[in-house]
């Protein structure tokens, strides 16, 4: 369906908002207008598409009818009913509503529909790594502790860090504003925002098995972009080590590092639209597990691949 | 035995031989003399010990016969091996030697030996917090995740986090020296200098229990000191939760943090003597299994106190 599609971003000023827009200039969906919305202080931001400065509107004023496809990043729950009720095709980025989660690549057919979530970038991120070996793996248990940038707080949360390691480093008196603690040169575990809960929620409806342990730790590290993961995969059947290595490295998403130098968040994960695995190793005295480590850019290939993904099927399918 | 002991320290110019000369400063130990060993570019360093200075003298020249007691933080195979020859009493905190490994709190009596070394602080952090919910539970399987601070790396680690933060804010070109590559606003997997390995052997030694499944994945991440362990523990019993926050509360060198605000390496772990444990939680579907978070000092709280306390028991016992 090569037609051209108008599409409406709700919330597109801030950090996932302009990457989607970012990506949506660089991606084969069939975009006719494009329409960018907000509220408050985020009127009057543009954006760049196709070489032009679209300015971001009030959303309240739109008119859905407008459009066939609305990407919802961010905005009040009266305005998520109003775009539900449109019945446009939608693909929801904000984590606050249950609407069904579509992950191309990993959801079954069955679970598309006009109106589609996309979850936590750490989700995608996980489920990514697991496709393509998850027929090697009799899974009985997950353990995952997840490494936060500050983007995972938006534009906001990049400004604190930056704000902070410099006034530290300058030996200036701290003024945390955002976090309200000390997030330059610090670690902390997080279940601020309820990103565990989420992670832990999208997965196990994602995974398919109910009753499955799933054990989710984020902690907030003093890191720009990019997500680390430290996994482990635990099984009751012993595992092929040679076969999950082909498996891992004939992924299209995701690029196997076997050498010395892991992974980064830095060298491997920003702006990359693949998925990094490295320190694929046995577990000692398990041969049914595995450990692993993964980064990933969970703004550019966690969230928003995932939803223009997830937009292309939607198009496909019902328009 | 109150009778003063003459000291000496090999490596005793560095993180941890500083470290150690503050706290047994501080101690209860009868330290009668103390000698600074060292070598190269440690000589003429000089330490503060009871409001003097001391200076780091040459160990190629040292007799050992002038001390009772030995703590060996660094320093070439040939000198250990005339330490360990000297029949002196001795702590080993360099982790390169196989003494047989001394936890005080935790080891059985029959660990004493006149010769001992300390384990990696991650070691001593998990064992502490270990130490006090052993017997609630029935324990089949420890994935743990160590965020390791800079510090890991001594001085150099510590200057070289300073350096490439500055580098970056300013933005002059990143010149990464020690650790090869961006180590500021970054998180990797890090197996370097054999850390995961050294914590995955001494555990499985100090635990007792051979053919435990045990994952450990160190994680370099940008904070100056301190450490952070997200920790699961999954057993095979149905735990009592009321009792483990209850064993964990009433520990002396535990601070059970249950607000929303989590244990931080900066807030919690750097300078204290006490290991943070937080977010004490179950996991679903699994009620044998549990979830935590700790902090602690590694250095101090970790390698240095564990030495020390190690000392004292060598001293109560054989001198």
């Amino acid at each position: 369906m090569s037609q051209p599609v108008d599409i409406a971003i709700v919330g597109a000023s801030g950090l996932v908002g302009e990457a989607l827009v970012e990506q949506l200039d660089e991606c084969a969906l069939p975009v006719g207008e494009l329409h960018l919305l907000g509220s408050a202080e985020a009127l009057g931001h543009s954006l760049t598409f196709r070489g032009r400065n679209l300015r971001v509107r009030e959303v309240e004023d739109f008119d859905f009818a407008k459009v066939a496809l609305v990407f919802f990043v961010q905005g009040s729950e009266a305005i998520f009913q109003r775009v539900q009720a449109s019945e446009r095709l939608l693909v929801d980025l904000s984590g606050q509503q249950s609407l069904p989660l579509l992950v191309p690549g990993w959801s079954a057919p069955e679970a598309l529909a006009r109106q589609v979530a996309t979850p936590a970038s750490s989700v995608v991120t996980l489920l990514g790594a697991l496709a393509p070996i998850r027929h090697l793996l009799d899974l009985q248990r997950i353990v995952a502790s997840v490494c936060l940038p500050v983007s995972a707080h938006g534009n906001a949360g990049v400004r604190e860090l930056a704000r902070q390691t410099a006034e530290l480093l300058n030996a200036r008196p701290l003024e945390p504003r955002l976090f309200g603690r000390q997030v330059a040169f610090n670690v902390f575990a997080s279940d601020e925002h309820g990103f565990e809960q989420r992670i832990h929620a999208e997965l196990l409806a994602l995974l398919g098995q109910p009753g499955l342990p799933v054990s989710v730790a984020c902690i907030q590290t003093p890191v720009f972009f990019g997500e680390g993961i430290s996994l482990s995969l635990i099984g009751s059947r012993p595992v092929d080590m040679a076969a999950i290595e082909n498996s891992l490295a004939g992924a299209d998403d995701i690029d196997l590092i076997t050498e010395e130098n892991t992974p980064g968040v830095v060298e491997d994960a920003v702006g990359q639209a693949r998925i990094s695995v490295g320190r694929l190793r046995a577990v000692a005295h398990d041969p049914c597990s595995i450990d692993l480590w993964l980064v990933a850019d969970g703004l550019k290939k966690g969230t928003v691949s995932n939803a223009l993904e997830s937009a292309e099927l939607l198009i496909k399918h019902y328009l």
